[in-house]
């Protein structure tokens, strides 16, 4: 099939007809299916249901230098789940502080925390007249609901293949006092899928922030999430980058476990400099005598090491990727040549990005709402959740099955086709 | 012997030079005891090793409702864990939000949340030129750190035999806005031992506060923590008392089973009304996308109900009364009608309060570390740690086993003897 913006008005009428007809069926159907939630499948959980052996009655809960998991201590997590998330964001045990289970909790404790107290000495933000973040979209929505709710000024950096547009996130921290901070997924990124060059990374470093209390939020939550074998991505390890730079406080970098062992159940880590660590450990031994190092402790014997990790996230590819290839197969199959949108193929991550033609998102979400598959909300992705070409589409493939997937997808590109069609025709 | 007070010059002075011999003996014997930490025993942890056979890897961890605790979902936490600690409570389980392990956490999270939000609509805290807390003491260090740490002004409030001074309480809250609230262990307080009478929680619930944002911190950490079968404290249930008195929204309670199950492992949760409740979800659901809900269901599984978990409770009071009766036996033998010294004797909690002689528990304390035991800081039961008569000193008798509890209590009267005679000898 021709491009639709080839297409004379009488061949797009006759197409709107067609689709339309097709949509009915469709929506006829029942379909209930959800391609929002990066969340893991059933079969996942399933997967991991091994954790639950690790202890029993006759454990000993012990950590190897003999400090009691049961009991009171070691805010900052016991030394073995320390070196765990240490290796899976590739940085020193020592480095890491190791929290709860949820690394959004540490992000939106960071950013209150600077509101409240400042960050290593600073200037508390509330009493700053203007705080601005960077925030490269599409990007992941909870991040910017954080900034939202603290009232900082949320700026929009463009993101392209290689990670965000780093002149214009060299301008805005090295010239403007104002920005403290930035959001970053840095790889198999949140929706697009892509990951940080090496020069972005080392640009990223090499900032010379205006603000001394500039920080870059390096949400590494998928840093083990890898779809393939053969083809994997690897980004530069950026507390070392940093370091090199000149600049060993200016990162505070997040992983978890929530996509790796439970989203309900796991663990989450901070990595930083000793200086920024020292710091952070004063805040939060006004707020918690410990973490749960039980579950710390549980999930170092179940992984044992990083090994033992990645033979895990294995397991999850293989159940994770056919979902990716069945969307990728319909997209390919009924979009490709049409011109009426874009998409990412990652090889890792949780999503796969989508771009409309501009003005179409909203009416691809809302159509597909109609007949039973629900999507991310558009805008979602970018700051105040308004993309300024209501262009962009998140796709979650992970918990519905393959075949759901492939159904869910149909219908997606039938909705595109359709709301592509009636922007054409005016 | 006779009270202290009564001996003349001569007395003291050999009286003195006994005791420092006796001290010279005890020091030599290199004890290394602790007496300072509100924490469990080891024996304590092994009785509930039975949680770890809670699950293993066969076992389907979901609620009733057939929500999934392995995945996404349910931030205010399962309801069978809000039913839980709602009865541990005394309040309705929809009453309840179940968080992560610390109920410290979630004092500080309501308090940090007010600096920078409000409570339920008013002016954030960092926003007013003055913000007070009032503080019963002596009380819990932990508490008064948090309000400390947010610069907030804490205002003592003395502790009677029944709570607090109820006419101070009612005179700040009901006359000065910039009271903002109260902490309170309502309960087997901290560290005196005596639970709020009938009278002193019908007078909360009736304050009429001047601050709309006022609210009751009532920790109410150790609701279930009897020592003994026969003789129990029970308190009014504030939430239900202040909806009585027209003040449905004046109180925020905790509680937790640090001291139930793990304190390196267990769950904890807020009780509030719904309204508060339905501001706090706005607020949490930015910080987070849910607590650990298979710990939750891990709790609900192993005590199934309040039956279940008094029986436990029940354990855990034969193991922890041998030792409260080893200082008490000790106090009431050697320091009976000397004049030198007052206790608490509880029948719940962790603690055992001691008043010494004015300007005399710094001195006890350091001569106590001098010979090998460690007693909780002197002073670091009022608000920015500092006892204005330099006399109360917390006892936590819980970690240690009864025959070292013994010992240490022996060194303990031995100090608070020497340190009493040199104040009396000037």
């Amino acid at each position: 099939m021709k491009p639709y913006k080839e297409m004379n008005k009488e061949e797009l009428t006759s197409l709107k007809a067609e689709l339309e007809k097709k949509f009915e069926e469709e929506k006829s159907k029942g379909l209930k299916l959800d391609m929002s939630r990066g969340k893991q499948s059933t079969a996942q959980l399933d997967m991991t249901m091994d954790i639950m052996d690790v202890f029993d009655s006759s454990s000993v809960l012990k950590t190897e230098g003999g400090m009691d998991c049961r009991n009171y201590g070691l805010m900052d997590g016991i030394p073995e789940a320390k070196k765990l998330l240490g290796d899976m964001m590739g940085v020193p045990a020592q480095n890491v502080f190791v929290y709860g289970n949820s690394s959004l909790s540490i992000m939106y404790d960071a950013v209150s925390h600077s509101m409240t107290h400042g960050v290593m000495g600073n200037t508390p933000w509330c009493k700053l007249d203007k705080v601005k973040f960077l925030c490269p979209a599409p990007g992941y929505d909870r991040h910017f609901k954080i900034t939202e709710y603290f009232g900082i000024e949320m700026i929009t950096i463009p993101m392209t293949a290689n990670g965000p547009d780093m002149d214009m996130v060299e301008k805005y921290v090295n010239e403007d006092e104002a920005v403290k901070g930035i959001w970053c997924v840095p790889k198999y990124s949140n929706p697009l899928g892509i990951s940080f060059s090496d020069e972005t990374v080392r640009r990223f470093a090499n900032l010379k922030p205006a603000a001394k209390d500039f920080r870059i939020y390096w949400d590494n939550a998928y840093a083990v999430h890898h779809l393939y074998e053969d083809k994997q991505d690897e980004i530069l390890e950026i507390l070392s980058e940093c370091e090199k730079a000149g600049n060993p406080d200016m990162v505070f970098e997040f992983c978890s476990t929530s996509k790796v062992s439970f989203a309900g159940g796991g663990i989450a880590g901070m990595a930083a400099s000793l200086a920024n660590l020292e710091y952070i450990k004063d805040s939060v031994t006004i707020r918690t005598i410990g973490y749960d190092k039980v579950n710390q402790l549980r999930h170092v014997r179940f992984f044992k090491d990083m090994d033992g990790m990645l033979a895990h996230m294995k397991k999850h590819a293989d159940i994770i990727r056919p979902k990716f290839e069945a969307v990728l197969d319909v997209l390919d199959r009924e979009l490709s040549g049409l011109g009426i949108g874009e998409w990412t193929k990652p090889i890792g991550g949780y999503f796969i990005s989508f771009d409309a033609m501009e003005g179409c998102a909203k009416a691809i979400v809302e159509k597909c709402k109609e007949a039973g598959v629900v999507l991310t909300g558009a805008g979602a992705t970018f700051p105040y959740g308004k993309d300024p070409k209501d262009s962009n589409i998140r796709i979650a493939p992970t918990f519905p099955t393959p075949e759901e997937m492939a159904a869910a997808t149909d219908l997606f590109v039938l909705c595109v086709k359709l709301v592509s069609v009636n922007k054409l025709l005016g």
